[in-house]
């Protein structure tokens, strides 16, 4: 088998499963792009098997500590693994992503299961190749009224995949609907899956819309950057006594309020700029939510997106009336915990308003964390609330 | 009123209420140590009422933006404000750190409360030379049937106050006991406030005690460092299989055996260094719990406590069975999140064992964390499972 000898002190020697173009000492026996690889130390100790792509800045990503073929008995193998894991976490695997890449050992691919609809994404290349095995492990496993292959994310471009929403298995699917636990008696989402921004709900947040939500009754709430409206939706359900949901996407605040009318709960869904709303907004809210799209993809527009951040915060703050809440979430991995939160810290001195932290969240856990792979940690938010003056 | 004049960029201006001897400019009006001084700016323009002690580090701590004695009508205001934000936070203020220094706008005064009886600390020297006042406070909010003043704290000496436990109000207090809802039906634990090796319970921890133990059903468990069992026995009472604690005190193993008793569970309670035990253990487990003292009290010795934590962790994971769970805590400020998190990572490389994060963990709510005095958040934890090789 070919494969590469990585150098020494590469982070695949501290439990990480790349391999960056700059760790690689000698590749040798001509890999192809897409192929699987060996990997050896430099005093040729076997490392293990990974998947390759000289396109990508990371050109490895190793599957397995043995040797290990692409084939179906392995990917029905790690995807039987990745269903258990959900279910025993206590997730409901019929509404998660029950596939997350490198933290369920299959890098670059994704599977988020919505009842009887999946959606496969193969976000490297290896992956890509093997589309058609994975689905027909997909169909084995859970057989679904339909298996769409949505790869349409910006990171396919980075592999060479051209983009592409094909339907698998099954027969093009209607929008349907579907029941989150992120309030008491669940909150339904209308999901569309082959028209939607995105693939259907950001499922890595619903733990949070519902711990937010547990503070909500009677509380006048404003969420921003609201998509099809997760928070707000949750919010109105536990009783808010106004929601007011904002994201500048025309599509998002018509999905927020189809789904309001499916809940039979009553959201002011504003098409706006959150930025500008923020801005000029003269009302007073309880809860304040800032759950933006990632501010940056990478380190160097970092100090951009935190300055962005400060001004939402800031924005944000001032609109809470006393003893308000400020709800803020950062999914980019890059911006670490600490940095975060001192972003809000610095927003909050600006705005004299002290905070208090009420809460803090993670991903949840069908997005599992490996924290020898940093990278699988990206999502985190600070509930935090403001004191009385002293 | 006497104060002093604070250096441009000092911690007080990004939000903090300290002032360090570094910070200051110019003392004015011969403040006596112990005494209400008022801060301003370099321009003269005031930012407060703070505490007073120029023997100690932390030269002056803010009680208030505004003016302020510290006067009955004062402490009554802020105590009840502390209780309150407990109610409402979901904690059982009869079993809970009522008070909490900093977080609570008290800077030194630290109240304790179990059932009827009242532990206050006193750990500044104009909270120490108020301490009548405030035991009245107390008594008049509370109505315990016993106040103690308990100052035995290592961190008395830097304020230049003696040691003293001191019975304020009420009787002597025998022995009694409390429960607490670490797992289903409540855990009790009996409480000697007038001799435990420190005031009763481990509160900060009550959440982490019941989150561990929901995954301990059938479970064998190892408790290391585990004082009065506050992890054991959580995890005895909800199933587990069988549960080792080891602790080097005496006092503390004769604690974990007799709340054992109180609550009809057995545990296999080990007088033995944590360390050693580990070293030699040949027993596996299905969970290993790691919540050691704080190694560290400053940022010089923390490199000695990761090494004294790089080898728990290892000595720990090696124990751990198939898909076992290692559950550890730091209570020390000065390690980052990312550090302890790393320092766990480190040693699952070394111990061959890939880890997924189950959960993470903070202090609990009675001990607020306020984001502006980044030294009010000291207690992390991470819940972490052992991955099938792959």
């Amino acid at each position: 088998m070919p494969g590469i000898i990585i150098r020494p002190r590469a982070r695949i020697f501290h439990g990480h499963d790349w391999v960056y173009a700059s760790e690689i000492q000698k590749v040798f026996g001509d890999p192809q792009p897409g192929e699987v690889i060996s990997l050896k130390d430099f005093r040729d100790r076997p490392l293990g098997t990974a998947i390759y792509n000289p396109q990508s800045q990371i050109v490895a990503r190793r599957i397995s500590r043995r040797k290990q073929k692409l084939e179906a008995e392995f990917f029905e193998r790690r995807i039987s693994q990745a269903i258990e894991l959900r279910e025993r976490s206590g997730i409901d695997p019929k509404l998660a992503r029950i596939v997350w890449s490198e933290s369920d050992g299959l890098p670059g691919v994704v599977v988020d299961r919505y009842d009887d609809h999946v959606v496969l994404q193969t976000l490297t290349l290896a992956m890509y190749l093997n589309r058609e095995i994975i689905g027909e492990v997909l169909v084995k496993l859970l057989n679904p009224k339909c298996l769409i292959l949505r790869n349409d994310s910006p990171m396919l471009a980075a592999e060479g995949i051209e983009e592409e929403i094909t339907i698998m298995h099954g027969e093009k699917p209607d929008p349907f609907v579907v029941e989150a636990p992120t309030a008491e008696g669940g909150v339904k989402f209308e999901i569309d899956l082959l028209d939607g921004q995105k693939t259907g709900l950001y499922l890595d947040q619903l733990d949070a819309h519902r711990e937010v939500a547990k503070l909500a009754k009677g509380k006048r709430v404003l969420d921003c950057f609201c998509n099809q409206g997760g928070f707000a939706l949750a919010c109105a359900k536990a009783g808010a006594a106004s929601v007011t949901a904002v994201d500048s996407s025309e599509p998002a605040i018509a999905a927020a309020m189809r789904n309001a009318e499916l809940n039979g709960v009553e959201i002011n869904a504003v098409k706006h700029n959150a930025f500008d709303f923020l801005k000029h907004c003269e009302d007073q809210y309880d809860i304040v939510i800032l759950d933006p799209p990632s501010f940056t993809k990478n380190k160097k527009s970092l100090n951009n997106a935190m300055r962005g951040y400060k001004e939402i915060h800031l924005r944000g703050l001032k609109l809470l009336d006393k003893e308000g809440i400020l709800a803020s979430y950062c999914c980019s991995h890059h911006a670490t915990r600490e940095l975060f939160l001192q972003n809000i810290v610095s927003a909050s001195v600006d705005a004299k308003r002290s905070l208090r932290m009420v809460a803090s969240h993670g991903q949840r856990l069908d997005h599992p964390v490996l924290p020898a792979i940093p990278e699988t940690e990206y999502l985190k938010g600070f509930v935090l609330q403001v004191m009385p003056s002293r």
